[in-house]
């Protein structure tokens, strides 16, 4: 059986040109040498409405698995999960897991440079402000933790389709599968 | 005006992570420095229904300009124009434009090798077989020309959209705007 996947990316600085997408030839590698046949690579820009729509034509193609790449820092152009919320027609709420996941990482910072106590910032929480029914994957190599989105109840034809993020490929050097 | 862009790359090696698409960087690129908004980029397969389907969604986002790469040489996984004849429901048939293009290439690499007559191979002639009234451009670094098409009169509410190759716009520094 095939297994289709497909990879989201979302940056406007990959739009620009200033950024070339070494990311989506990284996880278009580990997917292929798992067995994995990436369909396609769409790149879309830092707009809620954009990623929505790119999330929503992903998935009609009902490819087993999507990942997405980008947008989930703490700053205001990080969009990625308000526009998979939106594709999703799911709520964005604080994820308590994940919430623990970015405290957990900062006071790790704050131990290594002998800071005292961790103030959990609007832009630190955005990080795990998660669609509803979200799983939140821990992020070794950054602060922001992975998303991982089991669509088997959502659509109809899909069998499982996931969204992670390459952070999480990162860690283990496979896919989000 | 804002005037958006939308950029298909054509190739396995891409979706394989063989290939880093530097392609759609450099388009990316010039593209923004003249003031076009590039909305997305899409990759996609050597694969005919493939590419029509990209190219038919691209198309209905009714971006002013699309612009394709890859798949345009003379080999059988080189599918981009048969894929374009497909989204766009037009036949593909022999250009004698392009054709006397691809000849003039052919018969100045003969020169320079001292080499005698050239002959119009299948492989030749196939990357002269463009769908039809398709606008050949001369390509000055490779042998396979460029192909602009104007969709004014195809589809509702694009007002202009060309399909071009990169090698066009390797050549005046320019989109194919």
């Amino acid at each position: 059986m095939t297994i289709d996947m497909e990879i989201i990316c979302v940056g406007n600085e990959l739009l620009i040109g200033k950024t070339l997408n070494t990311n989506a030839q990284w996880i278009a590698q580990q997917a292929t040498t798992t067995g994995i046949n990436v369909k396609r690579v769409t790149v879309i820009a830092d707009d809620i409405n954009e990623i929505a729509k790119a999330i929503r034509e992903t998935l009609s193609r009902k490819p087993q698995f999507a990942i997405t790449t980008g947008g989930l820092g703490p700053t205001f152009d990080d969009k990625t999960l308000a526009g998979m919320a939106k594709a999703l027609n799911r709520k964005l709420a604080v994820n308590t897991e994940a919430l623990k996941m970015v405290k957990e990482k900062y006071e790790t910072y704050a131990r290594k440079k002998g800071a005292g106590t961790v103030e959990l910032t609007q832009a630190r929480v955005k990080m795990a402000t998660l669609p509803e029914k979200a799983e939140p994957i821990s992020n070794p190599v950054g602060t922001v933790p992975g998303i991982r989105v089991d669509l088997a109840d959502s659509f109809d034809g899909v069998a499982r389709c996931s969204l992670g993020n390459e952070s999480h490929l990162q860690r283990n050097g496979s896919t989000a599968a």
